[in-house]
């Protein structure tokens, strides 16, 4: 049998292609080596941005052209979350190791559905994993996903199958029953209400309720406000608690939630983004005490683990439930116990996606290159980091520390003697711009209490000492630049 | 300033991690050149499954030992869907420069919910690419998702918000109104419960309508089923059109579908799976005629576009009522037209995902590579091997053809003369399962039309069609084996 002239995407010269493959690995480790001396982000050319503009490529250019389109088109231009000095929402590093494994995964490509191979067997140790770093019980169950909001999401499709009272899965929410409300603070994040958009729960099922000076939410009055539900007739059965909120980095009292949703028969939700991870220090953890007795916990990878996007997990205490959510059998996935088809699809049972890849690789080496201890120091050297930012704040009287350092989140201003409240929004908006554009560092901006804030969010592996101190510096010396017109 | 002594989970030493990272590279480059000499699967040994239950790392091993464990115990087990004969289900294969794309991808990590970056504007381009190979009118909107069933129910989503004709996002479906229904085939994949499902409308909310010989749906029971409900104070709002079914590959009467939800006035999604691709090919282009005129299609990149997972993509006709579906505003996120935000975040508003990877970019780097027209000429070479493979069980007597081979999907059995009908399942589950466990290939099983088929989808680059001669001339042999006991 010689060979055949079939088409094949593979290269003609594998040769050629592991000199291009090792061209890019020099290329980018160079780059990663020298994050600390390039700009934190820069605008983008006219003439690069028109490029994205060019017609649909009938003829191919090869591999190595299309590697040079990426060098010179678009590295230059990211969004620079990998950067030493970015801070900007919560958005994650990335690590050279998780970047390697990410190639390594899509060269063998596993579907993790399930299956009977090792990839099924590293997931599920991961989630085992997961699970003890959280407190959960070994009978949890849990899934990989894109995002928190995902996790999240799946964690409330659980908690509306769990507490419905009825066959939700066949019926849904068409059948006029009373209305199923879930709760949490004003300073939930905004996956809450798309959550209860997609889910058909409806925008307006879900109850914000106030928080009190430090953002954590105000327990008794969402006891009153599920109590007033229930007499009006309506089906509260979900409270969201928070760990880490997006503004100010607040975690609600997650111990006084659990209690409350025992109480009162509500599934316990805690959306635990980046907050979540505090857990690992024991320094940290009695920030997110009680988190452990949640029904259900949504939490990424990508923020305060530092692995490149996507991951993030959904663990639910009861894994039964969990499967009675989601479980499907289709015909053409049904074998026995021997071959391919042994390991069953226990992945696409836990939630919504059927194909998935191999997630789970970059977190499974991770945690066994780095150890859970490291993870550990590194996240108390991000709040050390942020202590250290919020005492350069104090100790300058043109700045002001706008919320309380609760963790890792520091909203900040620079506030003048002489100059008015009614200029401080927009002589903050600037110098955060020219931070941006000058390419120095990479804050974001939120409002706090009314008040426009320079953002600092911390989960960054590569952030030094110096870096916060020439942040704070920056922002002084913009100011005054600014004001001296 | 000094160097300080921060942690970081960057390599102590660049060039160690250099050659660690060359080493990964060169021992993927020849796995991947050698995949016909090696086994289509192998089970696992004992040994190794049992090595998946370590506990939780505490102390690291680094680098280097990481990468270890997976080419010692996750790289020889894998699922095999990258291999030549790998041709179960329909799972991709992936290639050597997407593998490496993700690699380029994890390295600068951006976060694609939109901002002012390069990365936004690759999205865009290629969400205009894939519009443009669609048939899509350039005014649709559309944004790459992990995979199939996310971008259906999406494409769901934007249905339902559309043709509900109250504030949806705000009321949800529990104001006892009319209930929402929607229609498709009995070969509608599983998604569409699951979508169902999560939606809140309730998987009997799905009118499963019956198909042809060919597997495709009868159009006029469809008409009288909506009729139907309506009269009977029901709101049907969606009707789903599929393009390759999972089972057997067939493909509705799109053209007929379109005509139908513009006379009854509802939604037309197409689930385009992997059928969607025939589209590119002068030669197949008329199996999927009329999907252009669909309202939204849900389509992998992971399947017939032979990239590695997670890359689907959905699009929708009228990008006002996308972004309408899924539109939010968040006050960290607002800022003006400078600076890092002055890209808005585009991609968040077109679906549920906040934090979101570069999946664009194997997208791009593969089009610009290779090029539409060598994609036209490989789905087409998958098709005609299924017709070759089709023809050689037509010409052996010992095996039976069980469905027509309308695109990529053979599904047959071994049913030589004098074998009772009663004993033909289990002993054709018995070839497949000897086919995967000596290595030789891995089609997957399923049932059509109450009898067992091993069935063949084909949307591998890899294969040759040698490979296809391979099987016929195995499962011949092994049904003999067998039935020799």
């Amino acid at each position: 049998m010689t060979e055949s002239n079939d088409l094949t995407l593979d290269p003609d010269d594998w040769d050629a292609f592991r000199a291009l493959a090792h061209r890019m690995v020099d290329d980018t480790v160079a780059h990663l080596a020298s994050l600390h001396e390039q700009p934190a982000w820069r605008p983008m050319p006219e003439d690069v941005r028109d490029s994205f503009s060019e017609p649909l490529p009938l003829e191919g250019v090869g591999d190595e052209a299309a590697y040079e389109a990426f060098a010179e088109r678009v590295r230059p231009y990211p969004n620079g979350n990998f950067h030493p000095r970015f801070w900007g929402w919560v958005q994650g590093t990335g690590t050279p190791l998780a970047m390697m494994a990410e190639m390594l995964a899509a060269a063998i490509n596993p579907h993790l559905a399930g299956f009977n191979q090792a990839p099924k067997h590293v997931e599920e140790q991961v989630i085992a994993w997961l699970a003890e770093m959280m407190g959960f019980p070994a009978t949890s169950t849990g899934v990989l996903v894109a995002g928190g909001t995902m996790a999240n999401v799946l964690g409330l499709a659980v908690a509306r199958h769990a507490q419905a009272g009825f066959d939700i899965r066949a019926e849904g929410l068409q059948g006029g029953r009373p209305r199923m409300l879930l709760y949490g603070s004003s300073e939930t994040h905004g996956w809450v209400k798309k959550g209860a958009e997609l889910l058909g729960l409806g925008s307006t099922a879900f109850h914000a309720i106030p928080v009190d000076d430090a953002d954590r939410v105000d327990v008794e009055a969402m006891r009153a406000a599920i109590r007033a539900d229930q007499a009006a007739g309506h089906h509260p059965f979900c409270a969201i608690g928070t760990a880490g909120t997006v503004n100010t980095g607040a975690t609600d009292d997650l111990r006084a939630l659990a209690a409350l949703c025992r109480d009162e028969g509500l599934w316990f939700h805690v959306d635990g983004a980046f907050g979540a991870l505090a857990r690992l220090s024991d320094e940290l953890a009695p920030i997110v005490d009680g988190m452990e007795e949640a029904d259900s916990i949504g939490f990424d990878l990508h923020k305060w683990m530092y692995l490149p996007f996507e991951a993030a997990c959904v663990l639910v205490r009861d894994g039964e439930v969990h499967r009675d959510a989601f479980s499907i059998r289709a015909s053409y996935l049904s074998m026995g116990d021997r071959g391919l088809t042994a390991g069953g699809i226990p992945f696409a049972d836990l939630g919504i996606d059927l194909t998935r890849n191999f997630k789970a690789l970059k977190v499974w080496m991770s945690l066994r290159a780095h150890g859970v201890r490291r993870y550990a120091r590194l996240i108390e050297q991000n709040v050390a980091h942020m202590r250290h930012l919020a005492a350069l704040v104090e100790a300058d009287p043109a700045l002001e520390l706008l919320a309380p350092v609760a963790l890792n989140v520091v909203c900040f201003r620079y506030a003048p003697e002489g100059v008015g409240e009614d200029r401080l929004d927009a002589l903050n908006q600037e110098i955060l711009l020219r931070l941006q554009e000058r390419g120095i560092a990479t804050p974001s901006g939120t409002t706090v209490r009314g008040r426009f804030a320079i953002r600092v969010a911390n989960v960054n592996h590569r952030s030094r000492r110096e870096d916060f101190e020439l942040l704070a510096r920056s922002v002084v010396k913009l100011g005054q630049e600014i004001l001296d017109g």
